[in-house]
């Protein structure tokens, strides 16, 4: 297969959608099924059995040269968020299949599995990765149970979705997942490829700065607190710290101000935080520096800061081994290999419970996601099928 | 009378009200017309004959020693804002009244007209200053065609008042507006009186900040266009250049994220810009300057700013020698004339027109205003009252 062929298949698969108007596929939605049926009339040719496991995830199972050998999986998720683009999940599942599919029947010292994940984006039911949870084991009672806008809870959309038997559990020595970059790296280093080396962790909070409401005439300047002038400073200080973390990205993407009156100082200014890091202690310094600003600055301009924590989420490092061969594949293939963290979650986050992960970056043409403009280049996608027929070579190596 | 009869007095007129709960009296609503009977009743035994003008104010004349004399109009508004206080505006009729009354029938070189407003505050018909524009003969065929909320028009709700004639036109040597302050100047400088030089201009914008929406995680802080981060140093410098100025005012009261989602970049803020000042060239320098900063911090950065004007008014400046006496009648009475600019638009601006103006203010406890906790103490009430007649003293001393 070409890069070219790779496009045509996720083009194909995108029309597969929830929406006569745009792409549009949630967990164990009517399509899911044209997709599954599709994936597996691509899988059976290149030599693999498919199979729907009791999480809706599709896995195509590619045996090894020995039955109680090991296994590589391959993959990503096959459902997206609304008025999506073709390529976020199912691209590395196209690929997955594309790379088994290269070895023409060949028997590996390991086997492949390649899996179509589900869920990931959270959509229907506001939590996410929903596919992997159930191939890790976390898929508990508790998310089970959740139900969606209708009510219906996930254990019923999978009993309506019809799905098969939990999978025998295998022991794999890795996982594999190529992904769309989903932003400008790349593209900005003009490299079709690159390789992660970490998910990043995340905190969110929403940072309140109380001062006084009053009348924007008749209040001078040396009398106000105003909540709006306070948070602004701060807000460019995020900025400042984050340009001076190297590896940091920190946003304020939502502000609002109350009362929110042209003409009326603000009284009360509620701002979102969102930090990442790929290293946890270097966020969790930060973000302390951040709260610490935030109150030095309400302090000092007789304000009140209130700091509500949303969310911690730890870093997800990449097997450093896993990623050193990843690496040395795309080399391999004539290619830099670019070391990059993903600012972004992934199913490798969730895999990384139960196994050694990896995970190819092919670049994003504009840093464009979740957005029909997605796109991905033909010579990228070409290069991307290349590293990971090396990257079995490599394995293959390893496991002899 | 007492500070704490005017102070009654204001408070039996707050009970006349459109709403059961609170304080809303709007021009020409039913409660409008308790208002006008009840000022009639303490107009008439201060010797003032009370009428009604085409435009809904109610005046009382208390005649001067010559019938071809001069005439000094005191007054303010008795309308109010929704869920409003007993103080803005009604304060000066009263007061007003209270000064003549306490000439008890003597003739000064100058007749007395006290106007009771009919409309300041622009809330139902969407513009300021019904009242006061009809006295000055600027309410047009335009003004009188506007329509409320309802389809009614000014001329239709002044019809359905049942209002008088157009009143007989008078050579005015002035118009004295005692006000509270609505801002905390007076008492941070505590002072019970202060006598305002002019009523500020002002500009108001809303200023666009155009950058590129982009994923929180995925976008590393050197290839951002984060529209937050760029409003945020505005702001932050808004507020840094209206300190460095004296005298002026600047605020950012109301700022809007788009998309505004906290794991977003911001793509596009939209800010409001009030800035005002007593001296029109320093106000529209500064504004100048404050655009510049904007368009500098948007080229820096690859951003667009988009500058939408929506207001600018020139400062109106009271009378230089009504305002001196003003002040010496204060000093006389054993105050402090502390000189001060209105922040806030009053019916002296309209005024000024047809007449030199000059205002008094009262101290505003906490500054408030615009809400039911509005305040004023009745010692500065009491002088306030003592300031009035010393006032007509030093009028009459010029004038006989």
């Amino acid at each position: 297969m070409t890069g070219a062929d790779v496009i045509d298949r996720c083009q194909a698969l995108a029309r597969m959608s929830e929406s006569a108007d745009c792409i549009t596929r949630t967990f164990c939605c009517p399509a899911m099924h044209d997709m599954h049926r599709t994936l597996r009339a691509w899988m059976e040719p290149a030599g693999m059995r498919a199979e729907t496991d009791s999480a809706g995830n599709l896995r195509g199972v590619y045996p090894g040269q020995q039955v109680d050998g090991p296994w590589l999986l391959i993959g990503s998720h096959v459902d997206t968020v609304p008025d999506a683009g073709a390529y976020d999940g199912v691209l590395g599942v196209v690929l997955g299949i594309a790379v088994v599919q290269a070895l023409h029947g060949r028997r590996l010292p390991f086997g492949i599995e390649v899996v179509a994940f589900s869920e990931e984006e959270g959509v229907r039911f506001g939590v996410p990765f929903i596919g992997s949870r159930g191939l890790v084991g976390t898929l508990d009672e508790a998310l089970l149970a959740r139900t969606d806008a209708k009510g219906i809870s996930v254990a019923q959309a999978l009993r309506d979705f019809g799905v098969g038997e939990a999978a025998a559990r295998r022991e794999y020595l890795g996982y594999l997942e190529m992904h769309i970059e989903q932003g400008p790296v790349l593209e900005s280093l003009d490299l079709p490829l690159g390789v992660v080396t970490a998910i990043v962790g995340q905190t969110r909070a929403e940072v309140r700065f109380r001062g006084a409401a009053n009348h924007a005439g008749t209040t001078p300047m040396h009398l106000r607190r105003d909540a709006m002038a306070a948070a602004a400073r701060w807000i460019a200080l995020v900025e400042r710290a984050a340009r001076a973390t190297p590896g940091a990205v920190a946003t304020v993407g939502s502000v609002h101000t109350s009362p929110g009156a042209g003409n009326v100082i603000a009284g009360e200014v509620r701002a979102t935080l969102d930090v990442r890091h790929a290293d946890d202690g270097v966020r969790e310094a930060l973000v302390a520096r951040l709260r610490s600003a935030a109150e030095m600055i309400a302090v000092r301009r007789g304000l009140q800061v209130e700091w509500n924590a949303r969310l911690s989420q730890a870093a997800v490092a990449c097997d450093a081994i896993l990623t050193e061969l990843l690496a040395r594949a795309a080399e391999a293939c004539g290619q830099r290999a670019h070391r990059l963290a993903s600012g972004a979650g992934h199913d490798a986050m969730i895999v990384a419970a139960i196994a050694p992960v990896a995970m190819l970056f092919l670049r994003s043409p504009g840093g464009i996601s979740h957005h029909p403009d997605e796109a991905v280049n033909a010579g990228d996608v070409e290069a991307a099928l290349a590293a990971g027929a090396a990257f079995l070579g490599e394995l293959e190596r390893r496991y002899v």
